[in-house]
């Protein structure tokens, strides 16, 4: 048995059966093993960013790694953008990447580079595999990786001549390790801040925005009349009836320090003390108080559940059902604005369906109005780095199954970061309906512009703007296999929706916002 | 002044006046300052990879650097692609990368990354500039790295309060290095082996394959039977008539090995020893024979001129026209095929042409056709990280200040990496001819999987096919502004380039192959 033989039958063995990819000729014996050895579902993107971005929106929803396959340190590199938002989001990936041969890497033939350099900048492991008798065990300890709680990016560096050699040998499965156990002081400190002082912000992210760890921090906030909300960096909140209507923190700097200002407290469930997205002259870093203390209750590879279970026992609070969100909005209609729009999708959305929102500065209010939507989950670009929607939006698909609508509410200067997604979605035959938000500027920075000076002259809307010439968003998906459509309204919008939402394949709507 | 005023200043004191860029919001007081300060030409790429594909492609015809402006670790990593390929074409490029404020970068916000660790991958000079008062003299030291000869990749990361802070200062501009001189011993050693042995070949690579360079050494092997070839990992041939037909080491490591059989003497010129692309199973990582000895005339950071001139003086050599290349071809007709493709171009480039080429497996034999035609430039995938071929087109165009026809020869899969750049065509209306050779799959690892095994499976033939869906190129490229037409025969494709060549815009041929 070859190394990629040993390779594919240990990631089957540990539960990896599915391969996001866009391999080169170093990774063929990986390839040809995926030919002989049944049980790994393929799925090709067309520029590695997609690939990346698809094995994070898979891991959000399957709550298990898939692995990829990148093709040398350049490879990676066009993936690492994504690479760096599933680290901020948390998700396991078990992330190969095929290289030169070791007895050809020291020729610096063109495509050699510092693989494990730039796997380290994005990585929580790291490992370079040099022999075909160990990679199947480097195999089982990068699945380990990956698993370990709440997930992690572990790049396995895969040498071609390690995949081609004899004497591979399939490894058992590794358990991860446990989270680290919740710290009891920490919960009788919460206990103790809930307990005596008022304005207290109990902060949830990560695992502590998923359903049952709201629905419990909520009920610490009843019995102590503190306030719940989440991190504005989130990457995954469960949100719709039978949620709890949490608001995120804003993202605005000054909406931000405004909005904690009056909090003497905040307790920290998978969370760090909020800080702003960058700096700006004359502003603080962080966004609460400086008179505020910050608590830990759980770091974010701790588990919030039972930590939360833990306050609850402590403060003895009693249990609460979750607000009422309300009626469900009615569609709107006429120009699309981003309270219209918000309350269309609470309007039509299905039941349990996903939404993908790199919406940008368009979407910032979208939360108030879609608290009263079916049950749904609503995932978020948790890196920063633009791209990751839609990628994120095909492995969702793919993550739950092909059997959950998902809804991509896509800027456009975002979207054509990785809009190779939108063909990997038709090959695929995946159930998203992509809305792309076209109004032809970085319309983020036209803001943050104005924050430094006046108004962008010339040379700065040369690099601001989209409009010249325009995008044609629908010829786009056209081209990639995606049927699309314009809508100018939000009426002409939601019969689109509406339509789309009976197909088992994707469907690309321009909004002309 | 502020620390970006500063920058901006001296960096068109320094003789960097064009801006390739993709800003985010901690580049806005960058882009405010160039609203302000006149003389920047600023062009606007929608992905990074674009952005510094266009760095690489300007660099190669204007010969002398352009800046980037990237934004943070996240951006720099989507950019490092073509990067790595520009540092392979020994390409200069002050790659700009903005990044969060010195005091924030504490809080680790989403988009902080270790950026230092992301350049020093691709980069042969790093420096983060941490006080408004240094930025300007940090400026000038990195465009003396970038145009240290023959070119290097220069990363000069940028805090946003090093830009926004006052106390900037304008430094003058630092002269480069002068290459390491040429070594006089090596000039005899090779003129003494040039003189004594049979079999000898003269290996040119980087600015060994320029034109003069090329003459040169066509005088020496006239004088001395001696053999000229270029290297395969060449990023810019100076071809058509007036220039020697060289060519180029094949790629597939067999005839690799075979062409260099004969030759017991390499004499290096900027060129090192030619290995293969990958190590292959039973293959050796050199194409020459063990028992070849290899002699470095010039290094690549060293004047090939020079060293040849010394060569011919050592020799005695007398000055020897070039061969004639013969006739121009004919057009070709009928099905496409590559002989036919290439006769097509020759026949029809205009005068003073660049080609950019990344046509991968296709293109292998283009140069038997292509040496009779009128003088041109060459480029080529000089990192061997697809997805260059059309920003290096678009960079190339300006660096040529739009004055020479740009014919893009672009295989598909590699376009979908970054065809983002079409839209940068069409916004400044570069002169650019693209031919997508649509043959709807990664043909080159077909070849290398049967190289591994037998015929792709349906699990293999899964990442190696672009076929389902079908990309329409008419449509992708009308999605971003660019006129496009399909052609399925080479008559169509010649008239669709004769007419392209008249106008001073972009347009794409779908070449149905």
């Amino acid at each position: 048995m070859n190394g990629a033989h040993s390779l594919v039958k240990t990631l089957l063995a540990s539960g990896v059966d599915t391969c996001f990819a866009n391999p080169g000729t170093s990774e063929m014996h990986f390839v040809a093993a995926l030919d002989q050895i049944p049980g790994m579902k393929c799925v090709l993107g067309l520029q590695e960013n997609v690939v990346t971005g698809m094995a994070d929106g898979y891991y959000r929803l399957a709550r298990k790694p898939a692995c990829t396959l990148l093709h040398c340190g350049p490879g990676l590199a066009n993936g690492m953008g994504n690479l760096h938002n599933a680290r901020g989001a948390r998700s396991g990936i078990v992330n190969i990447v095929g290289d030169q041969a070791t007895y050809h890497r020291p020729f610096d033939a063109p495509l050699t580079a510092d693989t494990d350099g730039m796997a380290r900048t994005v990585s929580q492991w790291v490992h370079t595999s040099t022999k075909s008798e160990e990679l199947g065990r480097d195999a089982a300890l990068a699945v380990r990786a990956a698993k370990t709680y709440p997930g992690q990016i572990a790049t396995l560096i895969l040498p071609a001549d390690v995949s081609w050699e004899e004497g591979g040998i399939v490894a058992d499965p590794i358990p991860p390790a446990r989270p680290p156990v919740v710290d009891n002081y920490a919960i009788e400190n919460a206990a103790r801040i809930l307990h005596n002082s008022k304005n207290v912000l109990i902060l949830l992210a990560g695992h502590g925005v998923l359903s049952e760890a709201q629905s419990l921090a909520w009920q610490v906030a009843s019995a102590t009349g503190s306030t719940v909300m989440a991190d504005y960096v989130t990457s995954h909140l469960a949100r719709g009836r039978g949620r709890l209507q949490l608001e995120r923190i804003p993202y605005g700097m000054e909406t931000a320090i405004k909005t904690l200002s009056r909090f003497e407290h905040i307790i920290l469930v998978n969370a760090k003390g909020p800080v702003g997205f960058f700096g700006y002259p004359g502003m603080p870093s962080e966004q609460y108080p400086s008179s505020a203390q910050l608590h830990t209750l759980t770091r974010p590879d701790q588990d919030p559940i039972e930590a939360l279970k833990g306050l609850i026992n402590e403060l003895n609070a009693p249990e609460v059902e979750l607000p009422d969100p309300g009626v469900r909005p009615y569609a709107a209609s006429g120009k699309p604005t981003p309270e219209g729009l918000a309350q269309t999708i609470a309007a039509l959305m299905p039941e349990n369906s996903i939404i993908s929102d790199e919406s940008i500065s368009y979407g910032r209010g979208f939360y108030k109005f879609t608290h009263a939507a079916p049950a749904h989950d609503w995932l978020h670009l948790a890196g920063g780095a633009i791209g990751d929607g839609m990628p994120v939006a095909t492995g969702a698909a793919l993550g739950a199954n092909k059997k959950r609508r998902v809804i991509n509410i896509q800027a456009d200067g975002s979207a054509m970061y990785s809009l190779q997604s939108l063909w990997t979605q038709a090959r695929e035959q995946l159930p998203v309906t992509t809305i792309v938000l076209n109004n032809s500027k970085y319309n983020i920075l036209i803001g943050e512009y104005t924050n430094v000076g006046a108004v962008p002259g010339d040379t700065a809307m040369s690099m601001l703007d989209l409009g010249n010439p325009g995008l044609s968003w629908v010829n786009l998906a056209n081209g990639m296999g995606v049927e699309a459509a314009q809508a100018r309204t939000l009426e002409e919008c939601a019969d689109l929706r509406k339509s789309s939402f009976n197909k088992n394949s994707p469907f690309l709507i321009e909004l002309m916002i």
